[in-house]
């Protein structure tokens, strides 16, 4: 998505360690507008789906996941990262391993908001490693319902997780695929 | 706000420990439209304000904060509840305490993403003991920002948050104010 690569090279900042920030439009301040965009090229991508609900993980795939909604007319429901007294009972629980914050979080989902008859398009930030999106699909699988696809807003190409999730035959769409970036001379290179 | 009321008494649960739950439209499964509506209204309650950007928090805050802004047009900043590796530099941060979670969170946000001439509306999903909004007015102000109001979409009267924040002269409004509650009966009375 050529509107997305465009900000990336605009306001995106390299880092040390494969960190590419994109703090000031995509997960700390939120261009509302360029996630409208956003969601409809997701809907033009997942077209020939059928999909009733977006399951996203907190909280940088939040604001996404909620205008991406717009564009589809269905609810969205995070996974949470850490048990909460309001939370209660039956819950699916997997633990998945943060690139970001190196730790090691429990990802739990209300056992009441997938259900079997659910075709669920999953949105995220950021595809790294996929440790977050595995665990999700796990969550969704549990549930006995359907993913039908994964929406990327930034996949980190050189990184095996889209390879590891194509290989399971999922519909991965990821609008911007970095290819490799070079934190000296700042240079990115898109798929 | 009677759309917001009347599903608070449709699908609101109380606990004990004046805990209510709506996590099945609000903050863990998200009705979009319900949103869409809640910004509507709160664009108009905020009518006389120049507002230029929404500030909120995670998880909770984040998916009204990104639909309330498609009202005014204005990008979101959410403040993040545990440092990250990705969000160096100099920062706000401020502590407080959590209601929900029985602690204390250190909040931050990147200096970058709040300056001077921001005019800010604070959306939360709700307001109890306003520990959280206190930490958010806070930063903003350190910042040298204006708070131009803060908009909840549930209250909980009978906690003091709403009566601390009134008394600074703040223009607070609430779509939905919980007088009393029973968990025993299920009754919800609102102011």
């Amino acid at each position: 998505m050529k509107l997305l690569e465009d900000r990336i090279l605009k306001d995106g900042v390299i880092k040390e360690g494969n960190v590419l920030k994109v703090d000031s439009f995509l997960n700390h301040q939120m261009d509302i507008n360029l996630f409208n965009a956003m969601g409809k090229e997701f809907k033009r991508l997942f077209q020939d789906h059928s999909i009733n609900k977006i399951v996203t993980i907190e909280a940088s795939g939040i604001g996404i996941a909620c205008i991406v909604a717009q564009h589809f007319n269905v609810p969205v429901v995070f996974a949470k990262k850490s048990e909460s007294i309001n939370l209660e009972g039956a819950v699916y629980s997997v633990p998945i391993e943060s690139f970001t914050h190196n730790r090691t979080y429990n990802v739990i989902v209300s056992k009441k908001y997938i259900q079997p008859e659910d075709h669920v398009l999953i949105i995220d930030d950021f595809l790294a490693n996929g440790c977050a999106l595995e665990g999700l699909i796990s969550i969704v699988h549990s549930a006995g319902a359907t993913v039908e696809g994964i929406g990327i807003a930034i996949e980190k190409g050189f990184q095996n997780g889209g390879e590891i999730i194509r290989s399971k035959g999922i519909h991965l769409e990821s609008l911007a695929i970095v290819e490799s970036m070079n934190p000296e001379t700042g240079t990115i290179i898109f798929r």
